[in-house]
């Protein structure tokens, strides 16, 4: 078994008002050292698989098809073995 | 300067109807070695400091006062040095 740990950005061509939004509000805070934020999503999948080199071109497969939209984000993951 | 890399996940005991429904669109896409499925947030964020322990610090603020919700959620974040 692996454990996939996907990161889906926005492309840096792209505006990312939820970024711009915590922005703002960290500045209303106070927190005025802080400069560009953008927001991505984090993801952890469980894959039942021996191979890892299957399991990998799978995940690769879900990312393009359903986890990242590919004409504004990016994605990149990591495959970690499990026991068991 | 630095780049803080955050990571803010849905405590283990916290249920996720949005891990959920990307597991069962998963399946029904036929990738039925998927397990589990735990979604969270990433975020990064430029911060303009010179000195690295302030600056953990106040990111650490900036993730317990608007980044996280600690009462369902953990996060956990990293400082790296940019150039400038």
């Amino acid at each position: 078994m692996f454990k996939a740990t996907v990161y889906v950005t926005l492309r840096e061509s792209v505006l990312d008002p939820q970024g711009n939004a915590v922005h703002e509000s960290l500045h209303s805070l106070g927190y005025d050292e802080v400069g560009d934020v953008r927001i991505g999503k984090y993801m952890e999948l469980e894959i039942q698989s021996d191979d890892q080199k299957a399991a990998e071109e799978r995940v690769r497969d879900m990312c393009e098809k359903l986890l990242a939209n590919t004409v504004i984000e990016d994605f990149r993951f990591d495959l970690t073995k499990l026991e068991g």
